[in-house]
């Protein structure tokens, strides 16, 4: 699917040589003018250098104009001279583009504490403004991968009044997720015209219903970052809270996109569960539910096997720290109710769920009780694969 | 290493059939008279039948004569019918032992669901019981497991007044283990003549210094169970408080080397990670930044895979939640530092760990600040073993 770039924006991709040779791992993303600019960060602790960098400008600043990404160098965990080599980072694109250094939005994601290679940044960063206007949307999201499997975007265009707004956003991150606050990196591009405070208001909220529902690993990254511009070039002017809230739901839609392909592209995922925690006490309880289930490492093999363990899901829901009457739990699992009355259904739900089972989406639904609380969480299973990439990676 | 079995209790195993046929699955230990008895449950809000009929039984009584535990099935989430048949196996036992049904402690372990099968009790009973006092310590371990590699027993001795005092504990568990008041089922037999109100304080003590502080894969089981029998023939009274401390002394001891053998045979594990947090504001923050980097998948794929990963440990301490300055934190795994002022150290310990992480053994120390708080857990690795076995086991 072909995802327009949103007017007022021009994207650049090259090789640095940051990663494998020939692969691209630098992206740049420039707004004709100033746009409104939000961001969100990691919780981590240790916050990456161009993490401090991106949160003290948008401290300081409510617009900027553009996006710096490099892959295999996360510059966390770097030191003074992790934060010199990403001002420097800014400066070099500042020198060719005639931007400031401060209106530029860093973010790095790689290997946790190597310098970056600055001799290759040297080299690239002319290569890499000279390609301006050479990227698309797909390019763009295959520069920042790293251990992904596939590019993630994705867009939407909708009519506002005269005129027609465009989203498109990029995501990357394979392992390590459990984003809180962002994913590892994602880029949000708009071409509305909204003013910062707003925009600004937007990403916390529809953050919290895409990426940080979804979990791979149960890893918080250091480098977690989410960009957001919006230029106005489009003409179409957010003027009220109807046309806000068209706005967010949209933005929101675009997310939960690739909040899914995250989850879907996890390291040596081979499904995606969808766990629903409803009837708890308030939706604090039903996350606390729903996140337990999805970081058991026993459900989470369950599921790899195709084996309908509702044993393990109801171990795990026992354990979970939140009240409810056992007496009340209902399991059911791509639609098969598995779990009632503290004893499992007389269902012969190994023939029932093995057509569903072998599906990449798997539905897992519990019920606590009648309490008001619900959540939703897409988790990955737990692989060979998964172990194969991670006891060999160097991270 | 033969453990000596305390005086005045004698062992019985059998095999019933309800798991491999020919290997024994059905073990009881009796004490010649009244014991002192106290017990430490799952905190699962699903407890397993013997569960709940183990925790009434000791909120009634101060003593038990009996110990008698199945493999094969858990019942657990089997209702009334599952409470039902607990009873009645302890009414098989007392028929023909002539102890009363409520003297007899019950645990099981096995498949999370199903029905005790009944009839394969009802004929292994009798030849259960024809075999009293023919099997050792070894035997009865042997008897208790499910997916372990291996039979988990240990013992001591020691001198007090006149008199010698002999303690035996087994314990089973590979899988499931996160254990939260007790491990999956352990026994403790023991011989000194101690009053059930102080043998009784004694474990919740010894189970948080042990048991409480090991780690598979983060899952608590329905069933966990401890039992601890103490039976006085010895002849040895626990007189005074200084008696008491070296009997908590031991007997921590003992239940100190079986959850490390539960860590060492955990499902797929091939290490067993001491991982010690110090320096934190209290013992919780403590245990919360220990539990994190020990339940970290990234952390133990990369153990697995032999690497240094120091960014995996430094982003999971990162996320933990406790309070603490960043530029405190020092990372030294098997006594090399790694980690320090935010940043890597220079040294080459590629080289440095190549053979301590070869061993089994490895040591994660992390200090958080000058805190009091102070934390130690064991932990497993995270295998491709670990995956195979539990993508296929149905529990």
């Amino acid at each position: 699917m072909k995802i327009v770039i949103p007017q007022g924006f021009t994207l650049a991709v090259t090789s640095a040589g940051f990663k494998t040779p020939g692969k691209t791992d630098l992206a740049l993303a420039v707004s004709d003018v100033p746009a409104a600019a939000a961001g969100v960060f990691t919780r981590n602790q240790f916050k990456a250098a161009p993490v401090q960098i991106g949160q003290h400008i948008l401290h300081e600043r409510d617009q900027a104009r553009a996006v710096l990404i490099n892959t295999g160098q996360a510059n966390a965990c770097t030191g003074a001279e992790g934060l010199a080599n990403c001002r420097l980072t800014q400066e070099m694109v500042a020198v060719v583009t005639g931007l400031a250094p401060s209106e530029i939005l860093p973010a790095s994601t790689g290997v946790i504490g190597a310098q970056l290679r600055m001799d290759a940044w040297q080299q690239a960063i002319p290569r890499l403004v000279e390609n301006m206007g050479g990227a698309d949307i797909e390019d763009f999201a295959s520069a920042i991968m790293t251990t992904d499997a596939f590019p993630k975007y994705a867009g939407e265009q909708f009519r506002m009044g005269a005129g027609m707004v465009s989203i498109a956003a990029v995501a990357k991150g394979a392992g390590m997720i459990c984003p809180n606050m962002a994913t590892m990196l994602s880029v949000v591009l708009c071409d509305a015209a909204v003013d910062s405070a707003s925009w600004r208001e937007l990403f916390p909220r529809a953050v919290a219903a895409t990426f940080n529902r979804a979990t791979v690993d149960g890893d918080t990254s250091t480098n977690d970052t989410l960009y957001a511009l919006a230029n106005g070039v489009s003409g179409v002017q957010i003027q009220n809270e109807d046309d806000f809230a068209v706005l967010e739901a949209a933005v929101t839609r675009v997310l939960a996109k690739l909040a899914y392909m995250l989850v879907q592209d996890g390291e040596g995922a081979t499904k995606v569960l969808h766990i629903r925690v409803s009837g708890a006490d308030c939706a604090g309880d039903a996350e606390q539910c729903a996140r337990t289930v999805g970081h058991s490492q026993l459900v989470k093999t369950a599921m790899y096997g195709r084996d309908a363990n509702w044993g393990r899901i109801v171990a795990a829901v026992g354990r979970c720290g939140v009240p409810f009457n056992p007496a009340d739990l209902v399991v059911n699992v791509c639609g098969v109710e598995l779990f009632k009355r503290e004893q499992p259904t007389t269902l012969d739900f190994d023939s029932l769920l093995s057509e569903a089972l072998a599906q990449r989406d798997i539905n897992i639904d519990i019920s606590l009780g009648d309490g008001p609380g619900v959540y939703t969480l897409l988790a990955s299973d737990l692989s060979h694969e998964y172990v194969s990439i991670n006891a060999d990676y160097r991270s």
